[in-house]
C-alpha cells in the first residue's frame, strides 16, 4: 500500500492564509503519491513533497522562511529513511532554496547525520546544490513580520517581554511528509525556516532525528510542527513512534504525546504519521494544521479541528 | 541523596592513557560531589563536573579536541535540567575553552535549546565568555592523529575507503556528567571534540537533547557516548531514560538500550546513569569506558569491563 502524508504546520493559521496553505498540503501530497506510482523510492516521494511545500511562499520553509534576528535567513531540515534509520539532516543552512535536498545528499553522500551552520553551505556547494541570492527567500510577508517584530522589540524595555511577544507573534508552519510504499519501507522529512526572530545560529527541532521526525520500518514514520525547542525538549517524533510501537493507534499516539507535550514544557504542536500497515494519522493542539494526504487513490485534507475532506484523486 | 556520576568516553582507549583517564574521571567526580556539598545546584555540579574533563588534555572535549577534515577545533555540547526538561545546547562551536558553559548559557539566557557555528560564537562573545586561541585547544596527540589521517587518506582512491580508516582511527572519547541532588533534582551535561576528520559543521549525538544527554526528575538523568550518528538514530539517551522509567534497574537499561543500537544501527557506545532513587548505573559496548562516581561519600571507578574499584573519598 502506498501511502502518503503531508502537514503545513501546526500554529494559529490566520484566514487569509488558509486556502493557500489547504491547496499546497494538497499539491504536496499528490506529488509524493505521483513519484511512489512513477516507481521512485519512499526517500524521493518525501523529498519531492517537501520540495513543493518549501517552493511556495505561503509556507515557512525555503521560500517565505522567516527571518532571524539579524533579518537573515536560515533554514533547518531532515530527511530519515525508516529502512536502516539513516538519517541526513542540516541545520541554520543559508542560501539555499530546497534544504531538505541537502540534507538528502548529507544522509547519501556523508558518514554523518547533520551539518550546521557554514560548513552545510560548504557541503551544499561541493556537492553542485546551486547557492541562491538570500533575498530571493524572503517574502515580503516575511519581511513584514520581521519588521513589526523589531519596532515592538525597541518599544519594550525587558528582555522578558521581548520573548513573550516573539512567542506570540511567530508563526511555527515548518512543513514536513511521512510516507510508506508498497514494499513496507517508510521515511519523513521536514523542512523549516524557524521561528520570527530566532537568533542567529538557532537549531530547532526539526534537523533532529526524533524530534522534528522519525522513521522507522518497523513502526511507521512521522513529522513534527511546532514550538521546536518543546519539541526537542520532549523527543516529540520518537515518543509517537515509540507510542506507536504499543499498539496505540496512530492518531491517538500522537494526540497522547502531544498532551505529554503539553503537560511536561507547556508546548503547542502537531505531527502527521504513518503506520507500517498504512494506517494514517494527524492531529494538533495549536488552533490549526493544514494537512493532506493520498491513499487508495483518494486525497484526504483538512486544517480546522475535526475538518476532514475526502476526494478522488 | 547526592550523587555524582561521570563518564571519560566509550572507545578502545589505548593503555598509555588509561591511568590519566581513570585520574581524570575521578576528580571530575569528586569535583561535581564538591559543588553538591557546598550548596551548589546539580547543575552547577555537572557542569563544574564537565569542566574538569574538558580542561583535562587526555580526552576529546575542550582542550584535547579532535581536529576536522579543515584541521580546526569544532565542539559541541549539552546541559540539560531535569526540573522542568530544561535545555541548553551549542553544535559546532570554535575558539572556546568551556563548551559547556555556553550551553548553559544557552539554556539561562536564550529562549532556545541548542546555537550552532558562528551564531553561537557570536552569542558566548556577547555574554563574555572568553574566546580563547584556536591553537592553545590543540594537543599534539590529536595534531598527530589528523596528520595519520591526511597521510593516509591520501593514499587511498576511494571515498568508501577513506570513510572505514576514519571509523577504525577515530577515539569517541566524549565526557559527560549525569547527577542528582538532595532534592531529588537531576541534570547531565555532556561535552565533546566529535570525532577525528569530521566534515566541518558536523554535529554530533552529544548537543541533541534525548541523543547524547537527557535529565528528568521523573526518571532520573543519563550522560551518553560512542557513535554519534549511531547514538542519534536510535535517541539513545531517551531509550535509555524511557527503559529505567518501565523499572528497569539503571545498568540493565543502558545495557538493552546500548543491544538495541547494535542491532538497529550496528553502534557501540557507553552512559552513565543516576536514577531519582539513586541508584547509580554505567555499561558499554566498547573495550573500555573510564567512569567514576559519587556516593555515600564513596568513590567508584573503572575503566574495563567488569572492573569496579571502591575507596573512600
Amino acid at each position: 500500500m502506498e501511502v502518503v502524508v503531508v502537514h503545513g504546520g501546526a500554529w494559529d493559521v490566520p484566514e487569509p492564509l488558509w486556502e493557500a496553505s489547504l491547496e499546497g498540503v494538497k499539491a504536496a501530497a499528490r506529488r509524493g503519491h505521483q513519484v511512489l506510482r512513477g516507481g521512485g523510492s519512499v526517500v524521493e516521494a518525501v523529498e519531492a513533497a517537501v520540495v513543493v511545500l518549501e517552493d511556495n511562499p505561503a509556507f515557512d520553509a525555503g521560500t517565505g522562511s522567516v527571518l532571524t534576528l539579524d533579518g537573515e535567513v536560515e533554514m533547518d531540515a531532515l530527511v530519515m529513511s525508516g529502512a536502516r534509520l539513516r538519517a541526513g539532516a542540516v541545520a541554520a543552512i543559508r542560501s539555499v532554496a530546497n534544504p531538505v535536498k541537502v540534507a538528502r545528499l548529507v544522509l547519501e553522500k556523508t558518514p554523518h547525520v547533520m551539518l550546521a551552520g557554514s560548513g552545510a553551505n560548504q557541503f551544499a556547494a561541493a556537492h553542485g546544490h546551486p547557492q541562491v541570492p538570500p533575498h530571493t527567500l524572503v517574502t515580503p510577508h516575511a519581511r513584514r513580520e520581521w519588521e513589526t517584530f523589531k519596532k515592538f522589540s525597541k518599544s519594550v524595555d525587558s528582555l522578558f517581554n521581548v520573548l513573550h511577544v516573539q512567542q506570540q507573534r511567530s508563526g511555527h508552519d515548518t512543513v514536513g511528509c511521512a510516507a510508506l510504499d508498497s514494499l513496507g519501507h517508510t521515511a519523513a522529512a521536514t523542512s523549516t525556516g524557524g521561528i520570527t526572530a530566532k537568533m542567529p545560529g538557532r537549531v530547532g527541532d526539526t534537523p533532529v532525528p526524533g524530534a522534528g521526525g522519525y522513521a522507522d520500518d518497523q513502526v511507521g514514520a512521522v513529522s513534527t510542527t511546532g514550538h521546536g525547542e518543546a519539541i526537542l525538549r520532549v523527543c516529540l517524533a520518537r515518543h509517537i513512534t515509540a507510542t506507536m510501537a504499543t499498539g496505540v493507534p496512530v492518531s491517538a499516539s500522537i494526540e497522547s504525546s502531544l498532551e505529554h507535550m503539553a503537560q511536561r514544557v507547556a508546548g503547542c504542536g502537531g505531527a502527521v504519521a504513518v503506520s507500517r500497515e498504512g494506517e494514517v494519522g494527524m492531529a494538533f493542539s495549536t488552533p490549526r494544521m493544514p494537512w493532506a494526504y493520498v491513499k487508495h487513490r483518494r486525497l484526504h485534507y483538512g486544517i480546522h479541528p475535526g475538518q476532514h475532506v475526502e476526494e478522488d484523486l
